[in-house]
């Protein structure tokens, strides 16, 4: 029970595993035949293949481990909870998933790179339906606490064209690292969305991203602290970028040297998604003209590139 | 998509897998590598074993069978409504655990086989502590019904020597399937503990067991159906063997010809645990004299093997 297969081989074998008895072995094997066995006539030909995949690597999983039936039952009873503090507000399984870099997984296998296009990472839990639309160089912020932030750049092909009247949707944490849903006051701040202009290009005010925790309260939190783990996210920008034609884009944009970046506890962080926000002094001139008084802010280029659609 | 990995291996790699571009593969095993190294800080050495092989098997898992973003959603469903319909009388995820042979192979790994011990089989939610006592040669069903049957036995070391006063908890369904406590009106039926005597024997009266469906009107219920599987369990008698200075013996007897032998839902049948339940027509004089009237009988014969304690 020794065995540390440590962080190096990404395989999902251990470089090492306890002795196991060969007449055991053999009935440890029976019985994963048996239960693969008892999806064979599933006529549905994708779940099968699904439910067979999730049988094997399971049981391989128990049997590395040699899963005791205590610790069998502290899953169960880590199941149970994550149930139990689940609602319509609160989804613990999606955090487990977060955190376990599942739900990162799903994304990078569907998202494949394409060329030069932008990469995408986690949606989050964050995004709403019918958020406001703002002018070009208008101000997402809607009176959540920051500083403020000018975000510009480009909505392009993967040929370098510009992409007009592209959807862009911007939502973000406040200063206090709450988004508006989780005030539970109904207030609609920090999101917003905006098209690009004839020439792909678009600006507006938010505010400069900064860390927070995701919901830490529950078992995903208890799972994190037991292992010596931090709930908090890298501080980012989300987007969601659609165009006709084009792949839809949900993807966020990381602030360089942020603490986080390396723990990011949803494994969202990818190297190209991580820009400049670069500060500015009070009283420096804005790109806009907008007067900040005493007040420092930041800014910030993200070029997007989308990729056709169907690749 | 179209790979199907059969039942034939046991082990946990498909023979065949989708292609894969290096690049993306890379991608791939990078972010696994991060998740596995988000642990590396865990102090608790077993702990972090447990996760990261869970890291390991899980992503190769969702590498292996491509899992699209459409099916995370639905696995995340499943997972909430399985969490919905738990409660302190519903466990659907100990249900989800033994319908995919995890519970099974659980106990399997944990209750070796030694020498000539009786095998142990899943222990079930049915199980109640503080059932009557009863003398030798008493009825235990207290009205359940069902017809009558003779169970009668030994309990011995592994080297054959009787073990006196051995504790024997017996419980099981009556004859529409339900175990008393399914009821939900408190009434104590079909269970009950007794003794081994001075020569380690035993002998009661239960009822011939008959198949029962685990509880199917949940997500697991839906699994099985939408796989071809059926909820019933082959037809049973759970025993709990207890003796100082031996290993409990957590077991079920199965009734050779069941016809849900090799379709059990929970994968609880071993070989070993399959007994004669010899069918008595009306009349046939009974082992203690019992007058049965115009019912058939049956009776059968277990004898236990309880292995040392700490083996
Ligand atoms: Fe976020
Ligand atoms: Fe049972």
């Amino acid at each position: 029970m020794t065995t540390d297969p440590g962080t190096s081989a990404p395989g999902e074998h251990a470089t090492t595993a306890p002795a196991v008895p060969p007449e055991q072995s053999e009935r440890e094997d029976e019985l994963v035949r048996r239960v693969l066995g008892s999806f064979d006539g599933c006529t549905d030909q994708r779940l099968k293949q699904l439910m067979q995949a999730l049988v094997r690597h399971l049981h391989a999983f128990l049997r590395e481990v040699r899963l005791t039936e205590d610790e069998w039952g502290k899953a169960i009873e880590f199941l149970t909870a994550a149930g139990d503090i689940t609602d319509d507000k609160r989804q613990e399984f999606v955090l487990l998933s977060d955190t376990l870099g599942a739900s990162m997984q799903t994304i990078t296998m569907n998202n494949e790179a394409h060329g030069d296009a932008t990469e995408s990472t986690v949606f989050g839990p964050f995004f709403v339906d019918g958020s406001p639309e703002i002018e070009h160089g208008g101000d997402i912020s809607f009176g959540a606490s920051g500083e403020p932030c000018w975000v510009e750049g480009t909505v392009t092909d993967t040929a370098g064209r510009p992409l007009a009247d592209a959807l862009i949707e911007v939502w973000e944490a406040d200063a206090d690292g709450l988004y508006d849903v989780q005030y539970g006051d109904d207030r609609t701040a920090a999101r917003a969305h905006l098209h690009t202009d004839h020439e792909g290009r678009y600006r507006f005010w938010g505010i400069t991203p900064t860390p927070y925790p995701i919901p830490h309260d529950g078992p995903v939190g208890k799972m994190l602290k037991a292992t010596g783990r931090s709930p908090m996210r890298a501080s980012h920008l989300h987007f969601m970028v659609k165009h006709a034609g084009h792949r839809t884009l949900v993807t966020h944009i990381f602030v360089r040297g942020d603490e986080y970046l390396a723990s990011d506890s949803v494994f969202g962080v990818k190297q190209s998604l991580v820009k400049d926000f670069t500060r500015q002094e009070a009283g420096t001139p804005t790109p806009d003209g907008r007067e900040l008084g005493r007040a420092t802010w930041s800014k910030v280029r993200f070029d997007i590139v989308l990729a056709p659609a169907g690749s």
